[in-house]
């Protein structure tokens, strides 16, 4: 008897040992912060002090997760392994979602959420490492579309402000609803992507700019899709917002923010040397404004969302028709866009996989050449959006 | 009767009315948020929705009110009128404190906060105006001194990109303890600053480096001082851990920073265009690295913070042997240091009005020239700060 509870022990201590002792806080806590943690597996220990709370849940990958409180009144909960990436993630304090004290902030959700990173065993293609640097710049530009001022923000490549000689090509890129222009920088990692890429001669030093995806006419309200009082995601009312917006940001693009950024940046102000892509509805508007206006773009992608008719909006769109029938010759087409890239993550939800998908063997049907690229074990979420971007960036202005 | 009661209505009709509509919604909130809502007398209206929950209160200048539950579950509450500026506040949640999810998140207290924009009536030299505007750039280095890499924000002119014969002097810029390196920018609108100053021709066309106040030597723990687990700020513990940051974060920045940032801007590279200033920790590290370093900076500020021995520190500091004596000669340093600037709000707590006023009376006595300015009404807030950057910055490189 005594030798079994022996055996248990030693069976036990290494489980333990493994559980306390190889977890780490998660790079996107607060300085100093210990938890939220991440163990080797992958799995989450969530923790909050709350003593005089009844109740404490964390919300993270789908599930909802009750904490359990200890004698000293903090709450703490492990979760499931997560998938590696990024996940946005809430407490629940006596029922209302909040951002936990110990993490950084990320604006996704239409707020300013909490979010966690899980490294992916491996992989560092979005690290920060040791190769040179571009800069992000924060810049404001007046919109005549909507008289307003907007800000966003552009990526320049390592060497630019060095090589005031040299003109560079410009990728546009858009954040998903909910989210914003500091989206693709703060969680995709975009230019930490970009430095990597460009460091190892995968891809030619490029301008981004990410702007935000929300436009408005003059004096009319703006939303941000998920925001205070916006109707439910995918519901008739929220598809309508959608589209009216988009169809305003596509003016700001092609009116107000291109020659905008022609005019303050050195690039390379030519369709061929011109990318439009987006995730999710930054895809809806990649294809809108992209495919809709290919005098100006030779390079379209979207990241796990399709033109409407295609995950949204019910009826299957007709590819051959959309876009004032750009696509009708799909001869002529392909020799006109470079590359057409559309990504979709393995683990989507059915709506966006089989939207995507669907768009995809339309887009094949009708003969349009596209490179088709699925994210293995990632769902609606920003490490299938990193991988887009990782995939797409290469076949850029080649 | 009937006519009392309707002078009455008459009477409490406009009062009403001044109240549910001369509010507007915090430029603070996020897009489509009616609340915290700020009232033309300046009380602010802040409302959540928790039927679950127990209590709950905002913290706001100082007060906790109590939050008032209606029928359908919504708390709410009415702060006496505040202070025009920008305010870190938080709901507390059942004992918990946490972000409003309807206002925007800032930096500071150590960790991603909520803040609320109180407008000041006919003020607008922080706004976003119809002016050129400079970039705010983020950028990636590597410190030698602390063998990590850290991120900084610079702000470069309007007109930096195209001018590019043009070199211009360098402010260095610091947040306080509990913020980071996107302080100045976020709460302060360091850059709306000084594009309105350059604009009207009252401050010359300069960059601004903001780096984050926080470093420690390789391997070493590094503290934001408010943040989890943090010593109780002005105690022994922690004046010891801002002492000794401070000291590795004056290497960074002399060692480190200023030669990056000379190396990859179109900077004047001498002291004569070279300035320092700095918040709160931040007033403490400019004096310390700026009057430390006369051979660096000719122009040094502290807003609302003066060296360790004033304000914190217990002592009171001998300015004529502090910094190795550099102060002795007040004629020789009256010449070498063009501006020595000393601010502080009128509504600062005790510690920081008389330690800062202390400090300046210390200068006068010793023979340094100082230029003393007292932001009337505010407290230790960014709307201090922010009227010290607007008077400090016009006095730079003439």
């Amino acid at each position: 008897m005594k030798r079994i509870a022996m055996l248990i022990l030693l069976a036990c201590v290494p489980c333990w040992a493994q559980t306390s002792t190889q977890g780490h806080p998660a790079t996107s806590n607060i300085t100093g912060a210990e938890f939220p943690k991440v163990y080797s597996d992958r799995r989450v220990e969530f923790r909050l002090k709350a003593p005089d709370a009844q109740k404490v849940q964390v919300q993270i990958g789908g599930a909802t997760l009750d904490m359990v409180k200890s004698a000293d009144g903090v709450w703490s909960a492990t979760s499931e392994p997560q998938v590696p990436g990024f996940h946005y993630y809430a407490l629940v304090i006596d029922g209302v979602a909040v951002n936990d004290p110990d993490s950084k902030t990320f604006f996704g959700v239409g707020r300013d959420y909490s979010g966690i990173e899980i490294p992916e065993a491996g992989v560092d293609f979005y690290a920060l490492k040791e190769v040179p640097h571009g800069e992000v710049r924060e810049l404001w530009y007046h919109s005549k579309t909507t008289d307003a001022w907007r800000r966003c923000f552009v990526y320049t490549p390592p060497g630019y402000d060095a090589n005031v000689r040299s003109r560079y090509p410009v990728l546009y890129l858009q954040h998903g609803a909910g989210e914003d222009e500091t989206g693709w920088i703060r969680q995709g990692h975009a230019n930490f992507i970009l430095d990597n890429l460009i460091a190892a001669g995968k891809a030619v030093p490029m301008i981004i700019v990410m702007d935000r995806g929300y436009a408005a006419k003059p004096g009319q309200p703006v939303s941000t899709v998920f925001g205070p009082g916006a109707a439910p995601v995918g519901s008739p009312e929220s598809l309508k917002v959608m589209k009216d917006m988009s169809e305003v940001f596509g003016t700001v693009v092609l009116d107000d923010l291109i020659p905008f950024i022609d005019a303050r940046f050195r690039t390379i102000a030519n369709r061929d040397s011109r990318a439009i892509a987006g995730l999710s509805m930054g895809a809806m508007q990649s294809f809108q404004i992209g495919v809709g206006n290919v005098d100006s773009f030779a390079y379209i992608a979207g990241f796990s969302g399709a033109p409407m008719g295609f995950v949204f909006g019910g009826n299957q769109l007709d590819v051959k028709t959309a876009f004032d029938g750009v696509m009708s010759d799909s001869a002529a087409f392909n020799k006109r866009v470079h590359v057409l890239f559309v990504g979709v993550g393995t683990a989507e939800a059915e709506r966006f996989h089989t939207g995507v998908e669907s768009f995809h063997k339309a887009l094949d049907q009708a003969g349009i050449h596209t490179v088709y690229y699925e994210s293995p074990g990632t769902a609606h979420e920003w490490q299938t959006w990193r991988r887009d971007l990782n995939e797409f960036a290469p076949k850029l202005f080649k």
